[in-house]
This record gives C-alpha cells, structure tokens and sequence, in this order.
C-alpha cells in the first residue's frame, strides 16, 4: 500500500482544488440581460429537475444491487462477494453521480455567462468562460473519480473483488446517465425540429418554440453529463482492468515488480491530471483569436507532459518482470510505458479519422452534401455508407495496438494502453463539454434578441467544438473498446478460464458470440424506439400549445409558452425509455453467465465488442457527417439555406441525430458496463 | 464410394429432367400482343448482355485463381494444393455460371407468358406459368449443382482438398453474380425512380422512363439469377464442409460409420430434390383461388417429404459412431437425421420471424407507416429500429441451434443442420423466384396498356410472392449463417487447429475478430458507394433524354426512349462496383491467413460471420419493412397515395432498396466466400 496512492490522491485533491477555483471564477462572471438570466435559470431548473428524477430511478437500482450483493454475501460466503463489493460499487456510483451533477450545476450556469462575455470580451471573452466551464467538469471528473478510487482501495486493501465493485457502480450511474440523457435531448431536438422548423417554419432556437428550452435542457443533460459520466466510466474501467490484471499477475512477478505493476496505473492517472491542469490553464492563458489552435495544442500538451512524467518516473522507479505470455522473456522497465504510448498513439489516430469522416473539409461530408441534391434518400444512403467505411482504418489501428500491447507486457498492457489512452480525460472532457455550453450560449443570445455578432462568436466556437468534439467522440470509442477488452481479459482471468474454455471450437463460446453480437443492436432498437416516442409526444404537446395559445405562433409581445410541460415530457420519456436498455445491460452477462457459464459469457462479450464497437463507430461518424452536411449546405453550398438539397440534408440531421447522440456513446457504455459486470461477478459464475 | 453417389445423381438428373419439361411448358406458353413480345425481348437481350459481360469479367477471376492454384501445386508439391482443386474450383464456376444463365433465361421468357396467362387464365393460369418459371430456375439450381459436384467427387475420389474446390467455385461466381446483379437492379430502380417519379410526376413502369427497361433487366439478374447463385453457393457449400468434416472423422468412426457419414449429405441433398419436385407439382397442380396457401402448402409438403424420407433412411441404414466431443457418448441412428430437423426447424422459425418484421399485416411495419406521417426522418429511424429488433429472435435461435447441434453430433450436426435447412433449396429458389417473374409480368402489363384487371392479378401474385420471399431471405441468412459456422468448422480441423490456438485468451484472435467484424461495413459501404453512383449516372441519363428527345416526357405516340443505353450504364456500374468487393472478399482471408496464420484468420472468420449476420439481417429486414411500409399507405392509410406520409415512405423505401436487394443479401455470400476460401486454402496457412 506504497506512495502511489499519496501521489494518486494529493494529484486528484489538485483537480478537486482547480475546480474549485474554475468554479468560482465562472460564477465570478456577469449573466448578462435580466432576461438572460431568466432563460439559464429555466434551463438550470429543468436539468435539475431532470437529474433528480433520474437519480431517484438509479438510485433504486443501486439499493437493489447493493441489498443483492449482500444477500449473495450472507448466503454464499465463500465465494467473497459481500457487502464488501457493495460498498465499494456504491461508493463508485455515488462518485458518478456527482460527477454528473456538477457538470450540469456548472454548464448551465456557464452558458449565459459565455454569451455575456462574447459580448464584452469577444471571442477571447467567451472561449476563456467557457472553457472554464468546460473545466470544472473535466477536472472534477478525473478528481472525484481518482479520489473516489484511492479511497476506496485504501480501505479494502487492493482487494480486487471488493474494488472492482467501484468500476461497477460507476458504470452503472453512467449508463443511465447516457441512455436518458441522450433520450431526453435526442426527444426534445427532434421534437422541436420537426414541428418549430418544418411545420411552423421558425428558425432554430426561436423562443416562441415551446420545446426550446427542452432542448437547451437536453444539450446539458444528454452532452455535458451523459459525456461527464461515459469518460469517468471508462477512466475507473481501465484503471480497475489494469490494477485486476496486476494482482492476478502480483505471484508469479514476484513482490517488486508486483507492487510496481499495481502502482503504475495509479501514477499514470495522476500525472494524467497533471497534465490536464496544465492543457486547460495553457487554453486559458493563450487563447487569443484562433481558438481550434489553442485547444488542440492544449491538448497536445496534456498528453505530451503526461507522457514525458511517466516516462520519467518508469525510468527511475521501473522494475522488470517476466513477460505473462512469453515464455523466457523480461519485460524491461519501458514496457508498461511503451503500452501507455501505444493507447494514445492510437486513440489519437482513431480521433483523427473520426474528424476526417465528418468534417466538412474533407470528401465524405461534401460527398453527403453533394449527394443531398438528389434527395433525403441519397443523403441518408451516403451518410450510411460514410459511417461504414469510417470504421476500417479505426478498427485495423484498435486490433494492431491489441496485438502490440500483448507483446510488450501481456493483457496488462492492454489495459494500460486504455488507461494511456484516458489518462487525459480531464482535459478530454474539458474541450468536450465546452462545446455545448457556447451551443448554449448561442441559443440564449439569440433567445435574448442580442447583436448578431455575438452569435456569430458563439457560432464559431460552437463550429471549433465540433471538431474537437468529433476527435473527442472517436477517443471515447477508441478508449472504450480498449477498455472493454481490458476488462474482458480481466473476466477471463478472474474467472479462470483456460484457453480451452474459450476456444472458438466450443460451441458455448460461439453461441455466446453470436448473441453477443447481436446485443448491441437490440440496445440500439430499444435506444430508437424510445428517442422515437419521447419526440412524438413532444410533437403532440408543440402543436397543442400551438393552437392553444392565442399569439404564440405570431409570437405576440409577452406571449411565452408553457415550457415547463416539455422539459416534464422529455423527462418522463427519457425515465421510461432507459429503463429497458438498462435492464438488458445489466441482466444479460448475469444471465448468461448462470445460464451458460463463464466460457460462453466470455463468448459474448467479445460478440459485444466485435459488434459494438463496429455499430458504435458507424452510428456516431454517420451522425456527425450528416450533420456537418447539413451546416456545409447552410455555408451556401449546392443552393445553401432553404434549397432542395438542405432540405434533404435536414432529413438526413434528423436521421443522424440519435445515431450519434444516443445510440453511438450508450453502445461504449453497454460494452464496458457488460464487462465490468462480468469481472465484478466472476466468482459467482466460476 | 458407395451408392450415395448413384442415388444423388439419379436425383439430380430427375430435376434436370423436369427443369427440361417445365422449360418447354412455359416456352409453349403464348406471348401476348406483340409489343409484349417486343418488350420481352428487350428485357432478354438486356439481360443477356449483362451476363455476358459479367461472366466475362468473373471468367477472368476464374482462370488468374485457377493458374495460380495449379502454380502453387507446382512451387509446393508437398502441400496437396494442384491443378486438381482447380479442376474442381472451375467446375464449381461454371456450375453456378450456368445456373444463373438457366434462370435468367427462363425469367425473362416467363414474364410476357405470365401477363398473357392472366388475360385469358386469370389467377390460376397466370401462377401457373410464373411458378413454372420460378421452378426451372430452382430445379435447375440443385440439379446443376449436386450433378457437378456427384461428378468432381467420384472423378477425385472424395479428397476434400481437391473437392473443396468445388465450392470455392460456386461462391466465387455467386459473390459477383448478386453483388453485380444487386448493383444492376438497384441502380436501375433508384435511378428510374428518382427521375420518373420525383421530378417528372410520371407512375412507376411507365414506357416513357428510359430506365424501365433497365429496371425490369435488374429485378432478372439481381433478384433472379443472383439469389438463385446466392442458394446454390449455400446448397454446395453446407454438403461440402458436412463431407470435409466427416472426412476428418473417418478414422475416428470406423470405416462402416464413416461411410455412412460422407453419404448422408448425399442422400439429404437427393431426398431434398425429390420433396422439391413434389412441392411444385403440388403447387402446379393444386393452385386455385388462393395463391398464398398454395405456395406454403407447397413448401411444407416439400420440407416433410424430405424430412420422413431422410428419416426412414437413417433408421435402416444409420450407423452410431462415437460423439467427437462428448467423450464416452454415442450417436445413436438419429444424431444426424435430428440435426437435418433442427436445422429446417430453425431455418423456417427465422424465416417466420422475417415475415412479422416486414409484413404490413403486422405492428412493426405499420409503426413504419404511422411514423411516417412525421416526414421521412421518422420513417427511417423507425425503419432502422426495425431492421435491428428482428435480430433478436432469429440469432437466439441460431445460437441454440448450434449448441444442440453440436451436442447432438458434434461439428458435424452443425454442418448436417445447415444442410438440412437447404435440402429443399429448389422448392425455396422456385417459390422465391416466382417473386419477381410475376412482378416483370405486371410491369409488360403497364407498359403494354393491357386490361387493369391483368395488372390486378400479377400485383397480387406479387404481394404474394413478397411474402414467400420474405420468408425466403431469411432462410437465405439464416442458412448462410448456418453455412458459414459449418464451414468455419471445417477450416478449423483442416486447418488443425487445437482449442488453445484459437483461444479468446490470445491476442491475435481477438485482433482477427475485430477485423472480422468490420470487413461486413466496409464490404457493405463499397456496395454502397457503387449502387449510389450508378444511380447518379442513370438519374443523369435520363435527365438528358427527357430534354433531348422530343415529345418523351409528354408521351407523344410512337416517340421511344433509348433504353438500351440504360441497360449499358447500369451494366458498366455493376461491373465496375463488383469489382472492389470482389477483391475485399477473396483476398482478406488470404492476407490475413499468410500474415497473421491460421488462428488470427479463424478469428476473423468468426468477427465476419458475428457482424455480418447481424448487419446482413437487420439490413434486409429494414428494407423489406420500409418497403412494406410504403405498400400499406399505398393502400389508403395514413392518407394514401400522394399524401405527406406516402413521400415520406417513399423515401424509405428508397433507402431501403440497396440495404434489403444489394446490402443484405450480398453479405450472406461475403460471410460463406471467406468461410470457403479458408477451408480450401487451409493447406497453405499451416
């Protein structure tokens, strides 16, 4: 029980203090108009509202989970789940929660703020508010989170079983987190969209629309929270992967290299948020005019300075140890680094491509566009085949980086190399959920009638925030299949599966693949489904109001609609609808685990991966693109605003809006949480 | 070798036999008017030419595969691999070569005697003479195909490495044919109907669109001649890895048990021939008011005939042997005749499964319709959730046919089950491919201003041949699936592959299956990205001839469009698509096998058929949906024709067509080609 956890923890109470600070000094800030403060606090009560509502629902869920892994405790003792584990997954899913919490408390207060500062300050202005904003929720992910995990593994001494219990409950916050909010703000957009724009022609963010402000709601909810809690998820993941896998391997290493291998992912997480204070005080202090530059070299700064302190520390405090797998060989001290460089090579690359295939610099999105002149088919049929092929090169880069990490330290270094790969989640989800909030604060000042030019800035902001966000959302999927596979190798291990066991000639292995792969797109259909019905009723309710409310569609002076009933609908919808996804989630690994057992579990969730990652991929590039052809179009291409190819371009946003807000980052989620449950149960299936 | 060859070849030469008396049947049969004549010529010359020319192109591939098999047997004496499999590989092409040529031959014969028929025999004659179309193209199928293979067996003594070939050659040549043919009929249809619709407000089929014509060619060589190529590949490919496992089991079994276990499929494929030939003199004999009962009567008396007949062979002449796996077990008579049932079981389960999904009798579909009433968005969204649910059902199935079929008897119950679902493989292709034969007979109608009362009949042997065919395509996946599993198996013993080589546990697998499970998107987006540009190059084609012949678009009399050069640009862009998918599908597990060896390719076999069936599915069942869909509001609901809802499924539909004709189905050979490749190059990966 070495230093690694002073360092992990005084590295994870530094977030927590430069929260603290960011915090503060976005409140600092002036909200602007009366009526700007108005607008955000409407938002800021309809995303409370939400997040409560939700967080009753998960909340029962954790008490349920928690009273089971008690009972299997008290009736099953030998097996060692007990209360133990229940602790600790409560402890985790307590830690996402407020993770979740105060990224939604900061953003929608962020969000008038950053339009009041495009209009005093500029772009400088506004970036530097929103950024901060963006900030508190990045930092205060990686800090709860670490904090979370070094307590919890101070208490229970390192014990696996009982630790692992921690991934889970943060998993399990984190998939609710996804799944409702991106139900909620895919319900509410398209709602708004297709009555406000397409039946009553008003454009975009129109106060008269009643869903407005849902949707403003869901933008916080769905990309600031969900996405809060989807990387922390995949943080604790790989942090909990790598620390299983070193204490399996802590035996035949021996005591030093044991200790160093059970320090090491504790190290890299904490230099990790070093270098993500670094990136967002870098952004902070050098942004000037150009903002894509200064996010992406701040990124690139947190990266390099986490990968220059951890190389160092190998260096100096490495230990060597018999490769797990071949036979003879010795891991030298650069081998778990080497395996962290690997992840963020990678999960850079993988990055790289996502913004090729949807942004609109590149041939797909202007193939869309172009497209798009023949009609909402072609656009649909392109923006399908664009998330196809985005998944080559993605999917070769992942399965060579699996192969390499094997060969330089066995599946610790697959799990390292996730863990490299999130070792920057702060200032990941820093440059992430800055870009909502200037979306927000883009339809607040046009809510607020203010100078165009202010929108203009957040506009661009918001444009420099997709592609960020593009890198962003093509690293979370990266991350989670490296993570998902580094949970996996995990399972197997804990559960003690031979080669054997799994081998592709057991027919139990391969009926588990098959109905693994068949999981992620019956979690997808549920996702639609209910994305489906939570707009519809929200079609209903703006039409009704509508007609309704004498001068709303007129908008009459002093008119406002009712749009606290639509923030109630989107919610409920959203409830309702992640209810079943969650249920599949959760009860399939159990089930098959006890129906089929461990060989064929293991069977499955490489199914799971296979095809979730592949469906993962496709959905949220295909969105994207779809969506950026739209904006190509509106930039005055192929007849611009209002010509028959935007038209069809709208279509194909609409078509691309769940695809890569809802169903692509719930499909991270499902993969990692089906893995995490499978190691957190292993001695239950054994 | 034994009498399971003679009895074999008698049957197949009994389904010649009766393909040559149902061939002149239908060829005695009146044209009709004279134009109907000409039109059907025009189709047929269209036809032939893109055979032609396709075959071209394939024979190219078959002589490069055959030189270089017979290169690799000169290098590498001692690896088994000589021009004898490439004897076998070129008979297997041009088995499949020629069966597609007999059914496109028959179809585009059959279609104008079909029209006639319904003049003067109403719905019976006119059923008459389309299934006896429909039956020349399935007899001749399995006829040609099990006479081939009865031939290449004996001349080569049953030396899997050599009869193997076999199959490779039917799947290569079935790869082309229904991707091109895919291409062909797809780009034709988006293309006529984008322009002849949309932009000239003229109705479906009119003489007036140039790419009719060329629409009518497509539904020959894609729906016909291409699922006929798409069967048969199945049909050879399900005997063909029985034979090869079995050959592996010989030793193990005795010589008595292994005799028997070769001839099994055999006889199976024989008896299947025989309840085939009973079904359509079922259905020939017993067709009167009511089509549809006709058909599943047909089809069940086809399937049970086979069933008892293979069962009172197995009871007199079945030997038990010991189970493979299952130490100290034996196979009693019964493990292979139960696994034949298993599989025809689950194969008409998926195909009844596919029938609720996109059957407008049923709530999905018109969940489809009512979405649609919101625009087109909604259809599509609602169209994919759909295409996604309908996996559920059928992989569970298949998953648990698979465990039961390997504990029934081992691998080679599986293979056995694949088999079994495709006995009657030439009562399905007859049923399936009266489909579209009944559909040309109604577009000769239109265009020939023949009575409205004709086009009724043909519309309505179309609904119900739409259904058949729904129940067709998920047979076809759910048997390729099986296939590809079975072949899979084959490879793996070929290949000599243990248990720990092929290990989930080992990093090379796994990075195999990511692969796997991405070739089905990238293969799909080539398909894709070549439907979509041939379309473009139709809708610009046809854009110029409305401008540029006088009097075309207002249908002056006597004023003809250019069709032929239709039929061209849809020729070129399906020789020109098919050719990068043809590529992807024969090199990949090439590449893969020599780079990384035989485990990682096993893996990536295993990736492929994982994601394929899952995408092969979903995209055929949301085509067929979305199709559907528009069909049910073509009725009268939700406002009928020309109304919001109609364009908006209208465009689904568009959608839709590529995922359920080119996407779909191509992917069944994509996951069987590679399976075959495999398994005859195994001798090379070792």
């Amino acid at each position: 029980m070495g230093n690694f956890l002073v360092i992990a923890g005084i590295a994870s109470l530094l977030a927590l203090a430069f929260v603290v600070y960011l915090a503060k000094y976005v409140l600092s800030k002036p909200q602007g108009t009366e009526h700007m403060a108005k607008l955000s606090s409407m938002v800021q009560d309809g995303a409370r509202a939400f997040l409560y509502r939700e967080y009753r629902y998960v909340g029962s869920f954790v008490v349920v989970i928690f009273l089971l892994l008690t009972i299997v405790g008290l009736v099953n003792p030998e097996i060692g789940l007990n209360f133990r584990t229940a602790i600790a997954f409560a402890a985790g899913a307590v830690a996402s929660g407020c993770a979740g919490f105060l990224g939604m408390y900061i953003a929608t207060r962020a969000n008038a703020r950053t339009a009041a500062a495009a209009e005093t300050g500029g772009v400088r202005g506004a970036l530097d508010v929103a950024m901060s904003g963006g900030a508190v929720m990045g930092m205060g992910v990686v800090g709860i989170a670490l904090l979370g995990l070094v307590i919890v593994y101070r208490m229970f001494e390192g014990d696996p079983v009982i630790v692992n219990g921690y991934a889970m409950g943060a998993s399990l916050v984190a998939l609710f987190g996804r799944t409702g909010g991106g139900i909620f703000t895919k319900g509410a957009d398209m709602g708004a969209d297709l009555v406000g724009k397409v039946e009553a022609g008003i454009p975009e963010d129109d106060p008269r629309n009643p869903a407005v402000i849902a949707d403003n709601v869901g933008d916080n909810v769905g990309d600031v929270a969900g996405l809060g809690a989807d990387l922390l998820e995949s943080f604790v993941a790989s942090i909990i992967s790598s620390l299983a896998i070193a204490f399996i391997m802590y035996t035949a290493v021996g005591a030093e290299a044991g200790e160093f291998l059970r320090g090491f992912p504790f190290i890299l997480a904490g230099v990790g948020i070093i270098g993500s204070i670094l990136g967002v005080m870098y952004v902070k202090r050098f942004a000037q005019s150009n903002p894509q530059s200064a996010l992406m070299n701040g990124t690139y700064l947190s990266a390099i300075v986490t990968l220059v302190a951890i190389g160092v520390y190998s260096y100096f405090y490495g230990v060597s140890f018999p490769h797990p797998d071949r036979e003879g060989i010795e891991v030298a001290w650069w081998g778990p680094f080497l395996a962290a460089v690997l992840g963020i090579v990678s999960g850079t690359l993988v990055g790289f491509i996502s913004e090729y295939f949807t942004s609109s610099k590149y041939a797909p999105v202007q193939r869309i566009a172009k497209g798009s002149q023949s009609g909402p088919a072609i656009t649909v049929t392109e923006g399908t085949a664009v998330g196809m092929q985005s998944t080559i090169i993605p999917i070769i880069v992942l399965a060579l980086a699996v192969v390499l990490a094997y060969w330089l330290c066995g599946v610790y270094g697959v799990a390292i190399a996730a863990l490299g790969m999130l070792a920057t989640t702060g200032m990941v989800v820093a440059v992430d959920s800055y870009g909502p909030i200037a979306d927000n604060a883009g339809g607040i000042a046009e809510m607020s009638h203010l100078d165009p030019k202010v929108r203009e800035i957040t506009d661009n902001l918001d444009a420099v925030g997709n592609t960020t966000a593009a890198i962003g959302k093509g690293f979370a999927i990266g991350s989670a299949a490296f993570a998902a596979i580094g949970l996996l190798s995990a399972f197997m291990l804990a559960a003690d599966l031979s080669p054997q066991d799994v081998s592709l000639l057991d027919p139990q292995v391969l009926a588990g693949i098959l109905i693994g792969a068949m999981l992620p797109f019956f979690f997808s259909s549920l996702l639609f489904g209910a994305v489906g019905r939570c707009a519809d009723m929200m079609i209903l309710e703006v039409r009704r109001q509508f007609d309704a409310i004498p001068g709303l569609r007129d908008g009459e002076e002093g008119v406002l609609p009712d749009s606290t009933t639509c923030v109630d609908i989107a919610t409920q919808g959203a409830i309702k609808g992640m209810m079943l996804p969650g249920f599949l989630a959760i009860f399939a690994p159990i089930i098959m685990g006890l129906l089929l057992g461990p060989d064929a579990l293991a069977g499955m969730l490489v199914g799971a991966i296979a095809s979730g990652v592949m469906l993962g991929l496709s959905s949220a590039n295909s969105g994207g693109a779809m969506d950026n052809a739209k904006k190509f179009i509106e930039e005055g291409n192929y007849g611009g605003k209002n010509s028959e190819a935007h038209k069809a371009a709208v279509v194909g946003d609409t078509v691309g809006d769940p695809l890569k807000d809802t169903v692509g980052p719930s499909i991270n989620i499902l993969i990692k949480l089906m893995g995490v449950i499978s190691l957190v149960l292993a001695p239950l299936f054994i």
